[in-house]
């Protein structure tokens, strides 16, 4: 081929590329697009004319891999990898223990870095200047050369490199709501990713991309199985599968968890009994776990949602929680698998108040359970509603890990449909200040373990991922996994921070760009809290799928309904966990039940939460609580079209594909803001009885119209036949 | 930014292409890249300067954009649009009573053309070298456009190009058997493409590029929801859903359609009686259709699925099938819409032959359907069996216009796991002769109206297509989606070359790779019938799932067992259909009657379908049945590993990800061959009491292993809870 034609070929091919390539958002925050800035991209050739990774191992193949991949996209072609310095810009990943490194005083710099912990600095090398990142293991290593590749993203200086970064938190893991059959349990993103049918043999693509990305932030675990739990995960048919899942994540330092149904010994075996105190049972258990550990050595260990919702559990032997998670953390122990066992747990009996009963429940098993048993708490008491208080348990079972559980899925915030950036949701509840060993006692440090010295700690996050193309249904969900990710390593983040980096690696670092995406990212929780649950009020939404609005919901078991939570009547609105009412409230330490328990301290947002308001009660702003309560829900709705303005202004700044898509998705947030406003006022004026405020549009229906609408199909329930 | 900052941005850019893209299959057989051989390449832009499409609907734009995607793909940027003539190399595409293209006769070249076929010549305009696309109506511009693209794809000539394409059958339609919670009945490529939830505002992009590739192919048709029908799509709630994809697909020339459950009028509307009747019955329909099209203005009609598997239809109220068709004929007639009556029926009561009983329920029907009913036909009497003679209704109802319906999705052939290619399968079926007028009455001269003047002509496919990235699951699925289209537009067309174009559009021109491949499709479905049902056998798989082996399937509902199709005893194996057994040979037409009622002359892939043969009986090799049908359930899995040799050569030759793809897959052909083989030779094994000929690889468990595996998860129908 001629020179010429093959410069012709050169000029159509590069031209053709942006038409053949839509933005489709499969590559997450990994994009690896070309530097747009031809400055920084010149310094950063210079910085960067080489690679190196020391030693050989599957995780250090990723790395390899993650490096060729990430340069070649961001630096163009011309990075090669090397296996010498000899000249200056050689990036050079490795441990302590290699050659090549013995001289940096590596084993001082990572002393408190422990295995995954890394440093990234500049040196010199063979007297040739050099980036170095360095681990004591090679997970470590792997996570500094994502930390690398993020500096280059987010178009960060390369020169004075001073990093050094540990995580926080020991067990970083996702909580997959999958079914075998590929339904996902409030899921919105399209269906399971795990193929369960053509695994072991077929492996798709995805399920690397899944781990890199998860490695990307830290994310060192996975539970693949819906805590509604299904026994036949734990046959050799679908362990062999698991299995395969486990190869595909085990070099990017994902640990494979599985949940365990707790009756699986009569399901699979025949047993007449799960009783967790009967030997029989024991060594079934222990029998499986090292029939498990055979498929996959490196198994995580359990994680168990018992007596609760249907689900089967040590109570239905008279035996308890802690009976159930310590027979099982025993026959986990010898592999140093762990369990992970929900406060999440509600019977048959309906409480007095549904807020107290993990509290009341586990509260008393603090000191009884095993090493390697983790008590895994939601944020809130009730369940991932738009806003909770948080959780009573934090601070209150200081002889135990608790855990966290946050909900990445939108189950309660308008599903994939929504822009909602969680990370505002997840900052709040950790920096909540439990008071249990005085001031500063937050959540995260209760999480963390550093209030109680524990060395096991962990975060799970209940994943939003589908097979959805882009992975969470709306481009922003993106955000939450990563900001779930982000904070699981280091809840000090701020939630502005993440945003930032999220925003440049996703989208653009264009300043302008960049600031009014995170306005609206930063706002966009109040917002949707604003529409459909403000000033406290939870729980109001519709039956069963929990899609829209249903704050007439009732019937059936009473803490189902919406009037078990919202308690309007002629006089007021809200529940009464105050001391006149459940007392709920006195489940905090002293500080935080004063401040939840005074009508006049309380803040706002919990308001209804923890009290029955009168309609005509003042609040601080001079507005009565209906006016306020009606000001309020329109204000959500007003901000949803705020949010529809300042997106429109990007049309342009970002690429069309996910313009259009965020453009389409704020439609459908619009109406449902719509919807949620005007069902809640004017069920709620039923009560006031009281007139929406001059000014503000009249709701298109009447009552009886909202409270018609069906949604038979609407996702993430298991399909009705 | 300077020259040569430029320059190397542009070469980096280009190189690092390649490691960005992944080939996933997504751009199905509309890939675009750079004609890969530079001489063509040259050629090719000197016939192709400009494109000009004259006129403005969106259906010339969808051509104008595809033209432009097309070209700036395949021939690399520089080919813009123009709007003059002054320069040899113009691409015209157009209608006779465009000015440009006054001149050229073409009123008498697409005196045959109809609305979609067209025409494609060299010609000269204004004295200018120019290559013509022409046809009397839009959408034949857009199939002559598609057309033009393939030639380019497949490295056709452009010099004396003498076109002309008319499509030999009117409704061209796919068969979604989606459910409105996005489960598809017998769909093995994930799950719905139709994101119903949000619908009507979101509008995912595959939608239009699904009706790209529909209308590459000519599918003008598209029913998008499951035969197994919910009265739920026809609300106005989901109309308004169905109306957003109708507004997607119609510029590429797709009508929608619906399935009409046949009580929605109980179910929706409270009605006591769904008596097709009842005045009011009608007077319910006649109002429902013109309220679809007010949301639909071209709406196609419905698919009913009556009186079969337990759905509604008129035989609840003693009416007859006939009945029903016309009551719903009659309300869309005045719209110009159809009613495709499905034909597979069976009800509560258990035939002595399933196989005659469309016949016999729907023959005498024959000259009492309105104009526009037409009676959709499944190609083999039984159901999409890997290999069935043809229904003996084609050629038996000579005044009613019937339409085929082919099974793209393989419920029967391996799911989305095996590689068959089904082009051979339809043209087996398509090729055969009815005798209805004597010699040459073949089925698709019954099905394209040609035999008996229909000018309403139909064939159906029953769509492989989900949410996977690929669409099909399977890479070669595509193949199947493609030649079904294919054969719709045109049925003489050969299953090797609808092969040959696919492949070249789809992975390569590269004339050994090619033909490789080639050899591998064609001789797919063979294989497939080998390890699965030889000889004739058919309706031996798993119950319900239909997923693997089950020739021991019995007991409930006889005809849906094994046994009952299979009827292995002691002396022998087969159906007798012949005038001794249940005479279902006697409803084809004498010269078919007979030659499938003889055991002679019955061709042998029938021979278990018409005969019950004695283990003994020697078939024209000389072997014994119990031999041959050892010999051939070997040969089919021998088969498969030769598949699995012949795809490992190609390694290189394609991309890497959809070697791998295959490869895979092919694995898990290889252990379901296998499956399926020792399964069935162990079972009738236990009639024949013969041994496995010598030499044979003995099968690894005994029959009860095989027996006692189970699939609770198997894909593609109603997940059970």
């Amino acid at each position: 081929m001629k020179k010429t034609l093959l410069l012709t070929f050169l000029i159509i091919a590069l031209n053709s590329w942006n038409a053949l390539r839509a933005e489709d958002g499969y590559r997450l925050w990994l994009r690896y697009d070309l530097v747009s800035d031809p400055i920084k991209l010149t310094q950063y050739r210079d910085c960067v004319r080489n690679y190196l990774v020391a030693g050989n191992s599957p995780t250090l193949s990723a790395a390899r891999e993650e490096l060729h991949l990430g340069l070649s996209g961001l630096l163009g072609s011309g990075i090669p990898e090397t296996h010498t310095i000899d000249h200056d810009g050689v990036l050079v990943a490795g441990k302590p223990t290699d050659a090549l490194l013995a001289n940096l005083n590596l084993a001082d710099k990572l002393k408190d870095a422990g295995r995954e912990g890394y440093v990234i600095f500049n040196t010199t090398l063979n007297k040739r200047k050099s980036i170095v990142i360095a681990a004591n293991d090679d997970s470590g290593v792997l996570y500094g050369v994502f930390h690398f590749l993020k500096l280059l993203q987010t178009h960060q200086d390369l020169t004075g490199l001073s990093v050094s970064s540990v995580p926080k938190i020991k067990i970083r893991i996702l909580n997959h709501w999958d079914n075998l059959d590929r339904t996902v349990e409030r899921g919105y993103a399209g269906f399971s990713l795990w193929d369960w049918h053509k695994l072991p043999d077929y492996i798709d693509p995805r399920y690397r991309d899944y781990a890199r990305a998860n490695a990307s932030l830290g994310i060192n675990g996975s539970v693949v199985t819906n805590v509604n739990a299904n026994a036949l995960v734990l046959t050799p048919a679908y362990l062999e599968k698991v299995a395969a899942l486990a190869g595909v994540f085990r070099p990017y330092g994902i640990r494979i968890y599985l949940t365990a149904r707790f009756n699986a010994p009569m399901e699979l075996d025949g047993f007449s009994t799960a009783d967790p105190l009967d030997p029989e049972v024991a060594k079934w258990w222990t029998a499986k776990v090292n029939e498990i550990y055979k498929y996959i050595p490196d198994f995580g260990g359990f994680v168990v949602k018992a007596n609760s919702e249907g689900q089967p559990g040590p109570q239905n032997y008279n035996r308890t929680h802690a009976d159930g998670a310590n027979m099982l953390a025993a026959a986990l122990e010898p592999h140093h698998g762990i369990v992970m066992w929900r406060a999440f747990v509600y019977d048959d009996k309906v409480p007095d108040d549904r807020h107290k009963q993990a509290y009341t429940e586990f509260k008393p098993y603090d000191g009884t359970l095993k090493e390697n048993v983790l008590i895994q708490v939601k944020n809130g008491a009730i369940d991932f509603q738009p806003r909770e208080p948080f959780h009573p348990l934090f601070g209150a079972m200081p002889k135990t890990p608790l855990m966290m559980e946050f909900q990445i899925t939108q189950e309660y915030l308008g599903f994939a449909s929504h822009f909602v950036y969680l990370a505002t949701l997840f900052k709040e509840c950790l920096d909540s200040d439990t008071h249990a060993k005085g001031p500063g006692s937050t959540v995260a440090r209760v999480i963390d373990g550093s209030l109680d010295n524990h060395t096991l700690s962990g975060m799970a996050g209940v994943a939003n991922i589908g097979n959805d193309r882009n992975w969470c249904g709306h481009p922003f969900a993106q955000a939450n996994w990563y900001s779930f990710g982000r904070l699981a390593w280091n809840h000090e983040l701020a939630a502005e921070e993440i945003a930032d980096e999220w925003i440049r690696m996703t989208f653009t670092n264009e300043k302008g760009t960049v600031e009014q995406i995170k306005s609206m990212m930063m706002a966009s929780r109040e917002i949707t809290v604003n529409y459909m649950t403000p000033l406290g009020l939870h729980h109001i939404m519709g039956r069963g799928h929990h899609y829209g609005p249903g704050p007439w919901v009732k019937g059936g078991r009473p803490d189902w309904t919406s009037v078990y939570y919202h308690r309007a009547d002629s006089v007021g609105i809200g529940f009464d966990r105050t001391a006149s009412g459940s007392n709920a409230a006195g489940q905090y330490f002293p500080p935080v039940e004063k401040m939840f328990g005074s009508l006049e301290q309380c803040p706002e947002k919990y308001l209804l939460w923890f009290h029955h308001v009168p309609w005509d009660y003042k609040l601080k702003s001079g507005k009565t609580l209906w006016n306020a309560l009606c000001d309020t829900y329109y204000s959500g709705v007003d901000s949803v079209r705020w949010l529809q303005r300042t997106w429109n202004k990007l049309e342009g700044k970002i690429d069309p594909e996910r313009f259009n898509h965020v453009k389409m998705l704020l439609t459908i947030q619009e109406k449902e803001a719509v919807l949620w406003r005007n069902s809640c006022i004017l069920y709620f004026q039923t009560f006031s009885g009281k007139p929406i405020p001059e000014g503000l549009e009249k709701p298109e229906h009447p009552l009886a119209y909202y409270e018609k609408l069906a949604f038979p199909y609407a996702p993430g329930i298991r399909p009705r036949w």
